[in-house]
């Protein structure tokens, strides 16, 4: 599919459905879209379009549809995987204006939003009626809801509370054609037909536009407690992770840091907050949450004693609000920081929980054998490795012809331990080329036909997920 | 679509294929495989198959796409909307060979079982490893987890712990034209590609045949308590279920039964357990469960409190094992002690939670109105109320032609509160014809086209989900 680039004729027709100003081809605008958080890519596309409601979405769909134009969604570009990059140019849908909180519906626990919220104003707005939104990416001060909708984001909570599919009830969506239709219903269970909303939400933009989103809300945890542990071996770390679950605890977060992810964060931050003797491979950021402070501390006290066993230095307890807020905040920037070190291919590596041990060794024997260095971390409770690969004094033809194949065994390994190609970030641009380590033709085959279901021209986010190439792509 | 019943060369083709005793003509095992628990409709198939391997199942599923031969999977039977009816004759595909767990993986909490495992089989052997797969119908003692996957099932456990597509992880299926596939992969995070683990999930056996399934398990909880609350008035009963949510509890079940349910149910059960002086409505049975005893007492005094102001009568706590298994056996029972009464149509209505009062006014109202009987029991706890209809005295052209209109007022009531047709009985054969109340032609197009990708002959359990004929459809 050859897909054209908007013509002066198409954008007199945005002119006349868009508001004055949301219509944009200046190079300011059009840079803004052409990157995300991903590696060093940059696609210009030709027009950026910000549509304030759905019907705008709509009639923009309807038109590149019909003009063979190809558009890419865009929240807040704080995307890991190239899902928001528009690799072919043509359009891309910038839904920053679509930023309203709709409804908080207090008492069947809802909450019925625009995508463009941030995910830490919406889960501040439902915290101040005791409600509580759990899935929080570390970007959750910058990242958009539809952003974490669209690529089924995670983050910290997510081995206790699920990730963001757990609490997708119902979406508003526009079909590339331009219908707009909504997903399901807002109940709590469902059995009524095909579930269309499960099938949007992680589809990255590739299927449909999202413009409403209705999430069900629990109650806010009123306690918590966090402690951050080191490990003279990271490998203990991760072995740990799996004793504190065998031994009936389900922390609300269980975060893993290589010793290099806290430097670089540190110094990135110019924090001294954590010693680092020389000695320390490995963090274990732990969190229990609940109503009952005694009751956790009870929890952190005997999740202390399971680990101590291993090779490990003195936790340190973070009891106040600040103290925690200080290691998360920690935890928050490393992704940030490692970014702002070096340009970085970052994995987004997942596996059963009791493989961990063995994926970080592979990852550290593979650097060795190859030459690349890695920095790891990631939602190690749920499985979840980030594995950061520098760029550093790597040469050219090394990160672009010779990395991949090494990212390839790294897939092939994690395949053979039982996981996949990504927990939380997406396939997008980056991975696709991955995509037949874990899905075979059978797979990729049903996958492509539902995409020809939605989109049959394939103009919507061009160039994701599937393998193999779409269109001119580079 | 005209499908061909099985001929000589077929029976011939499914004996060669399946061990002996497997190919099943007679008419005892046709009649079996002719009714599930949906009202008392009865259609027979041709012929009854019974698959051992996934592998006997792709070559069945093979021969009939190609020979144009419509196939209806068929679990335990226990169905509520006739998923399993061979509505068009064709083949059963009785699946009650494939029973047995394949692991406990209690490293990484997870179970990995064929379909035809009961589900309190399953429940009690993950049990005995201090694990626990919450989803439980109340027909836990005789259905199949294959089913629950096929139906989307949720059962008392919903309001706190989730359905069952919360819990599986990733599905061995085989395709209608024989293909087998892994849906996902057994990791707790997978942003990878579509989503068709949970397109599988609650598609009703009309997209792929389930051979495996793979479920995350959680911590068993340790402690937990019952409590029957009687109310004199029913839609307090249905008020007081926000209430206890509002004042931020999350029982593990809040179950309601009207005074006939539960006058119905003792008196097929033989039981005297529940006094039912006449002023009693309704009752509210209402579970807290965690892993201290004292926390759950306190949570239940707490509970107590909340629902005072009401006008009830003495609530009547269960403490010991033995209480706890009588309260919850009567409520299992409810379904089939008004099925013993009367043939029934059920409405599996669900609704956000805090309309369920407004519903159940709805209820009563319209059968006042048309002058037909109903008892509604359900999980209200997540606005899942099952509305059942009584046949009584009931002629045949009113229980045939004018109740259907009656159920159609019902469901356009239900869809204006914000609810939808099923919540966990599924769509199957008797609510097709109600779909076009909750989804316009847009979104049914759609769900249409997502079966074409999968079995563009539609020989795959023919006659459901779908409002319109198909084939020769009765």
């Amino acid at each position: 599919m050859q897909f054209k680039q908007p013509d002066p004729e198409d954008l007199s027709y945005f002119q006349n459905i868009l508001n004055p100003g949301r219509v944009l081809s200046d190079d300011e605008a059009r840079s803004r879209c052409a990157s995300d958080q991903t590696e060093d890519l940059c696609f210009l596309p030709a027009l950026v379009l910000q549509p304030e409601s759905a019907e705008q979405v709509s009639l923009i769909l309807k038109h590149c549809y019909e003009q063979n134009i190809a558009v890419t969604p865009r929240g807040a570009g704080t995307g890991l995987s190239g899902g928001a990059l528009p690799v072919l140019g043509g359009i891309v849908l910038d839904m920053g204006r679509m930023n309203r909180i709709l409804e908080i519906d207090t008492e069947n626990f809802q909450v019925t939003t625009e995508p463009a919220v941030i995910t830490q104003v919406l889960q501040e707005a439902v915290r101040e009626k005791g409600l509580y939104y759990p899935p929080d990416p570390a970007s959750k001060g910058s990242c958009f809801i539809g952003g974490n909708v669209a690529e089924n984001s995670g983050g910290p909570k997510a081995l206790k509370y699920g990730v963001v599919k757990d609490y997708v009830l119902n979406l508003e969506v526009v079909l590339p054609q331009g219908e707009r239709i909504w997903t399901g219903a807002n109940v709590l269970k469902n059995s009524t037909g095909y579930n269309l909303t499960q099938l949007i939400v992680g589809s990255e933009g590739t299927l449909a536009v999202v413009t409403k989103i209705v999430l069900r809300l629990i109650p806010h945890p009123t306690a918590d407690l966090t402690m951050l542990v080191p490990f003279r071996r990271a490998e203990d770390a991760c072995a740990a992770v799996n004793e504190i679950f065998l031994a009936g605890h389900t922390p609300s977060a269980l975060e893993f840091m290589e010793r290099d992810a806290l430097v670089l964060t540190q110094a990135y931050t110019g924090s001294t907050l954590i010693p680092l003797p020389d000695d320390v491979a490995a963090h274990l950021l732990i969190e229990v949450d609940g109503h009952d402070p005694e009751q956790l501390m009870q929890d952190m006290e005997q999740i202390a004693e399971r680990v101590a066993h291993f090779d490990i230095g003195e936790p340190l307890l973070a009891e106040t609000k600040d103290e925690k807020e200080r290691l998360w905040s920690l935890r928050r920037k490393v992704g940030e920081a490692v970014r702002a070190h070096s340009v970085k291919k970052e994995e987004d590596t997942v596996v059963p929980r009791a493989k961990l041990p063995a994926l970080l060794r592979f990852v550290k024997d593979l650097g060795k054998k190859h030459g690349f260095e890695s920095v790891c971390f990631g939602h190690v409770g749920d499985g979840n490795l980030h594995v950061n690969i520098l760029r550093g004094n790597l040469s050219e033809s090394f990160w672009n012809d010779e990395l991949p194949l090494c990212i390839r065994e790294l897939f092939e390994e994690v395949q053979r331990l039982g996981g996949t190609l990504s927990g939380e970030h997406g396939i997008g641009y980056v991975q696709r080329r991955y995509m037949d380590i874990v899905f075979n033709p059978a797979q990729l085959q049903l996958m492509r036909a539902i995409k020809d279901v939605f989109d049959p021209k394939g103009i919507l986010n061009p160039g994701k997920i599937f393998p193999e190439a779409s269109g001119n792509l580079p």
